[in-house]
Parts: structure tokens; sequence; C-alpha cells
């Protein structure tokens, strides 16, 4: 695997590729556009921009790292009950810029706000509605420190404002999902739809992220649509229970980044409802779907984690609390020691063992047993009579890789997601600036 | 660097690599000797054993693993006032080992009594005295979950005991410490002396680990033997305090073993005052030399961390509290991402933000100082103004590493010593087992 950060669309595999991506659809009301502002000098698309022509309802989740990129308090300081417009930029994270990074999101927002007020104003021809500075957002993402490349940004505008479009088949989708990478290998796209009364409601998702990806919201950028007109409030307690065993479980190597976001968008084109809450059949229906969606994403984000070669799922069972099982997952799932034993297709759950119990949970060692894919590996407080070394080593060179941890302590669980460590993952991190 | 877990007596440039360690001396009251149970099927040394003629206090952390050795409880929960002998052995860490487990060690201690016994039975002509089962603690480390050798083990006793000697030279030492080896490509040797009145004050002390080191005892093995004559508990209380800042302040990965243990014994041969305290002067000068000791061993366990190519010291100042300064030390010590780009030889000290950030620690990243050798990377909220990335390359090009963050928030700060990960990591862990 080599690190692909031209674009996606410029590979000449990708056409052949296009298959492994589900078919994504428009979205009444949302326009999209990407366009290179040279950040990488690779002539790669870098910069996407999301508007709303009639205003999105939005809910979104940001890092917990106590060192946040510009854009985050940004974000948050501007109180927007309705968004106009979405602009990501890639390769630099705005993050530990100080003033000139702050200052570069005021002249964006500035120069965003006039070039699609005077989009609005040719179209409608007279009714000139403004878009105003409160009504954007934005989101980045690259190295920490470097100096905001805002002028680079800011020239791009007009041509990127140009470029939205209301159409947008799958190929289109790709290319926005591209537009947003970093170390990723292929862009992360996913797609539901479901049938509410007789209307189509679809939600459309893409991601990226493939280092310091780690739970709380792993590392990442993931930017959900839907045409479901859903209220912001509601929108935010679904998105956060969606996050809960997707975003929220998925870990590359424990690293948090300061540019995490997480953001949903209802172009309300759909009425799925009147004054609809969580107990609604509808709104159900919804919440399958956007977890089957979210789930989906962050399963992408592993599979295409820095030199991951095998998907890692971790489930911890019959635990005493969900906390205690969780502490647990991640426990093993961040362990290096079991993520290297892993990429050299050894069944080596004495490590795993060590990792259930540095976790600081207290656990019973003769109650516990631990699986790897079907096969029972410790039981009884030792190695399992029918331990198979010849059958779980064949197991090992599997690309999915099953350990389930049974506590036999109580009744709740958690499943996490992660990869195994590899030389390319080093060869990837050692070099990343370059 | 290839992984050499043949005795590194055996290794023909050992005897050129002599001059690397301290001379350690003999210990009075200490016998000791090692050889092979073939438990590597190469013939190296796997068997220590430590034999105190006239008994010795001692101290002893374990560690919090929640999962442990079988030794570990098996020790704690025969009340030793004076230990007799310790056996150690390597290539098997009997963890996860069950009923025999437990039952290994039981055999182990009444068949090492019982040699010891004869031993001093020859020796004292008619006297006769015996070695209980209660005297005797045990220390292991190796592979979890395999099947305790204890025949393989049990049979070199008798030669074991044979084989101790009262004189041990500089080489001698080295052949011990060769002996509790894993994946340690070298051993781990410190000597301290001090004067207290007219007498010579020894303190001796080997160390292995290189895997699984994190902090709480640091994944190791550590033994350290002295002929001052101190009470058991203020053993406990001195060797408390001079881990907090060796053993406890080392990370390779973060990752923490089952078999931790680092015991001091006193032969008792050289008196340093009555009734002494904490408070004495012979006591504090002691601890001095004590502290030393374990932060050289400490260091060598870092600078021989599998796959190790740079040693990386990360000092975490002014910060509101001891606590939230370790925090941060760790967080940023852990991450891999800060580990491979050290490997890397890149300045990027955004991944040390992230890092910072990621503890969950409260800071300010508008006072937050950050320097990589001597040189500041990150002041005033962004980047230096001096920042320098030709001579920060330089600098990275050093085996020593020295970061420093100064959270300017309260007076509190913590050290800690950690490495590089490169492939040479992944290469011993993928494939550890075999």
């Amino acid at each position: 695997m080599t690190i692909n950060i031209k674009n996606f669309l410029n590979d000449k595999t990708t056409l052949s590729k296009m298959g492994e991506f589900q078919s994504l659809k428009q979205i009444e009301g949302l326009e999209m556009s990407s366009i290179s502002a040279d950040l990488y000098s690779d002539g790669r698309d870098d910069l996407a921009l999301f508007y709303f022509s009639k205003g999105a309802n939005y809910a979104t989740l940001t890092t917990s790292n106590s060192i946040t990129s510009e854009f985050i308090p940004w974000n948050n300081n501007s109180h927007k009950k309705i968004i106009k417009g979405l602009l990501v930029n890639t390769k630099n994270a705005n993050t530990f810029t100080g003033k000139q990074g702050k200052e570069s999101i005021d002249i964006l927002a500035k120069n965003l706000s006039r070039v699609l007020t005077l989009k609005e104003s040719k179209n409608k021809k007279g009714t000139s509605e403004t878009i105003k500075i409160k009504d954007l957002i934005f989101a980045s993402t690259g190295v920490i420190g470097e100096e905001f490349p805002v002028d680079k940004i800011r020239e791009r505008l007009p041509e990127l404002v140009e470029r939205l479009r209301k159409e947008h088949n799958k190929m289109y989708w790709i290319k926005l999902a591209s537009a947003i990478m970093t170390t990723d290998t292929k862009p992360k796209l996913a797609y539901e739809e479901i049938i509410i009364g007789d209307e189509l409601v679809k939600i459309c998702g893409i991601a990226k992220g493939s280092g310091m990806i780690a739970p709380n919201l792993a590392t990442m950028l993931s930017f959900i649509f839907t045409n479901a007109d859903i209220n912001s409030n509601l929108l935010k307690t679904l998105l956060k229970r969606a996050v809960a065993n997707s975003f929220n479980a998925i870990t590359v190597d424990s690293d948090q980044s300061t540019n995490d976001m997480v953001s949903i968008f209802s172009t309300r084109s759909i009425k799925i409802g009147q004054n609809i809450s969580l107990n609604d059949k509808a709104v159900q229906k919804f919440e399958i779907a956007l977890k089957k969606l979210c789930l989906n994403l962050a399963k992408q984000v592993i599979v295409d984690g820095e030199g991951a070669k095998k998907f890692v799922t971790i489930n911890v069972i019959n635990a005493k609390s969900l906390g205690s099982a969780k502490n647990i997952a991640f426990s093993i799932a961040n362990s290096p020691l079991v993520k290297t034993a892993i990429a050299g297709q050894d069944p080596n759950w004495g490590r795993i063992a060590m990792g259930i119990g540095k976790s600081g949970e207290i656990v019973d060692q003769k109650k516990l047993k631990i699986r790897i894919g079907n096969f029972i590996v410790a039981e009884n407080g030792k190695i399992s009579e029918t331990y198979d070394e010849k059958k779980l080593k064949e197991y090992m060179e599997w690309g999915s890789i099953e350990i389930e941890i049974n506590l036999k302590l109580g009744n709740d669980a958690f499943k996490c997601y992660t990869c195994d460590f590899t030389h390319d993952y080093i060869d990837i991190n050692a070099d990343y600036r370059n």
C-alpha cells in the first residue's frame, strides 16, 4: 500500500473501483463543489463547499481534545440556527496557528458570504438574499502548527462557488469525498434510504480519517446530509446516539485529533411528520438508517487505517457495566503488542489477557472466556483444552479478525473496531510532513 | 538490531562491550547462580537463583495489571519476614496457567527448600538449618498462557544450588543479569556505593525489560541488593520513592505486563545506625544512591526498548499538579504518532500539541511553550518566531531527544522517558512466539 494523497479521481484505477461504493444520490436543497487551491502543490482537490440554498437544520459533534483547531471555537461562538454553507479544507488543520489562524477564518467567512450572496442575487434576480457570516461553518484537517494558507484558499472561493452543482450522482459524491482526504487511500461514502409515507428519505454521508483515529470522534471528519425535515435538537440527539457505537467505537492508534467533527445537515425538503420526536415510528426508522450509515463510514475509516492490513472487531460481553466493557475493549484495541501480533498473524492470546488486565477493570480470571473467531482460546483460568494452534494460525491469516471477551460478570457489552499495526503505519507517519 | 535472546555471554562481542557496564561488586551474604533449563531450546541460561545465607530483609512492588502471574499472589500470600532465596525463570510468565501454574510453584518451592536445606546441612555439618517454603520468593517473565515448564525447571534445581557462588565480580553479575532476559538485547546492571561511617555500603541492581513497558512498574523485573542493614518497612518506603521517578516514569509501548516486579534485598551485613528512619543522614545518603541506581536501570530499559533507536525525555514543567504533569507527559510519550515522527527524525511538534490535548488536561494554548532540545518550537499560541526547520531536523538526528512542555500554570513537574517507534518493534512483536 502506498500513500495516495493525490486526488482519487486522477487514479487510473478509480473507475474499476467504482463498484466498491454505494450509489449516493442527489439531496434536494444541497449544492456541492470542490476545487484545488494547490495546498498539496500537486493539483489535487483540497477545498470542498456544501451550500444549502434554502438553509439547513444541523447538529455537530466535535473533538474532546483540549487543544483544538481555530475553526472549532469559531463555529461554536457564532450562534447559528440555520446553516447556509460548509467549507472544508484539507492539508492544514488551522490548529496552533494563533491570531493568524483566527483572523484567517474571519477573512474566509467574509469572502465566502460575499461570493455566495452575489451568486444568490444573480440567480434570483432582485430578491438578493444576504448570506451572513453566521450562516457559515468550517472544517479542516491536516498538519498542525503551520501558518494557515488563507490567501490561497480565499482566491479560489469565487470559482468554488461558481462550480456549485445541484445534481450529484455517485461519481460527483466520490469527487467531494476525495477532496477532504489527507492520508486516506480512498474516499469514504455511505448511503441509506427509507420510505416514509410516500416519500423517499435519503441519507448521504462522507468521511475522512486514517491516522490519529481514536474514540471520541475518531480523529476524523464526517458530513451527513438528509432531505428529511428534522429539527436541530432532534438531529443532535440522533447524531449522538449513532456516534456512540460507530465513530466513538473505533481506534487506529489511540491518538486523537484536534479537528474531529461529525455534522449532520437536514435540507428540510421532505416532511416526515408534525412535531416529531424520538418515539415516532418515522424517526425510529430514520435512526436505524442513520446508525447503519455511521457504522458503515466508521468501518471504512478502520479498513483504511494507516497501514492497516486487517480489520479487527473486539467484542466484550457480559460485563458488569457499559463503562467497564468499553475500557476493556479499547485497552485491547489500543495495545501495540496485540496489534503487532495480529499483523504477524500470531494468535498470541496472552497479550489479549494482558490487555484485559491493564484496563484496570476487575475481572475474574477463572470465569473469563476468550475467543478468537470461533475458537475458544482460554477458559477456566487457563488455555482452552480444545486449543489448536494450527487452526488458529490459519484463522489469523484472514483479513477480518474477531475477538470476543466473555467476562461472565453482568449483562453489558461493547463492540469496538480497530486494525493491525504494520510497517506501513510507521512509514506513513515517520514521513508525514514531507 | 537483531533479537538476541541467546545468552549474552555467548555473544562474541560481549567482552568488547564489557566497558559499557559498571563494575558491580560482591555483596556479603548473597550467593548467586544461573543455569539453563533449556526453556529456549538453545542452551542459554534461563534460571537464576539468589540465595541469602543469613537471610535478607526485603521489599517488593508488583504489577497493577489485574491479571497477574501465578507467582504474584503466591509471593503475597505466604507471609515472609526474612527471605532466604529468590528464583527467577524466563521464557514462561506462569500467567493464565490455572491450577497447573499454581501447583507448579508449590512443587518448585518444595524442591528448592529441600535442596537448599541439604546444602546448608552439608556446609554447616550438623547445624542443619531448614530452609522453609515461606522463606522463598519467585519471579518469572515470558510468554503468557503456555503450560508452565515445571519439570524442566525442577530437574535443574540441584545443579543450580550446587553452582551458588559467594564471589561475584562484574562478569558474574553480567551472567546473572543475562539469565533473566527475554527480548532484551543486553543485560541491564547498575551499581552505587557510599561510605557510611567507616563502612562501604554497596547497592547492586539488575533489570530486564524491553517490551510491554509502561508506567506502574514498567513491565519488567528488577532485583536490587545491598549489604546495608535496613528493615523491611523502611526498604519498602525507600523503594516506592525511588520507583516513582524511575521505573514508574518510563514507557516503551504503553502495554503493561502481568509479571512486573521490583524487589530490594538487604543482607544486613553493614550496620548504618540504630533505629534508623527516613530522617537519618545515612538513610538519606542511601536514598540518593538508590534513586540514582533505579533511574540508571530504568533508562537502560528504555535504551533497549524493543526496536528503539532514540532515547526520548519528555519534561512537563509548571503544571498545576503532579497528576496533570504526569498525564500530559505520558500522553505524549505513548502517542504512536509522536513516536513514529521521532523515528522519522521529523520535528512534527503539532503531534506533541495533539498529545498534550488528548491527555484531557486543561491547558492554556496561549501560555504553552514547547521546546525540542534547545529550540522553542511553539509559544504564544502559535509556531515560534525563531522556528528553524533545518536546525530542528539536524537536532532530530541525535540519539537522545529532549522535549519540554512549559504549561505556565503552576509549580509541578514530571519527567518521563520513552523511545521511538520503529519497524523493528513490529518485527520483534509480530513474531515474538516463534
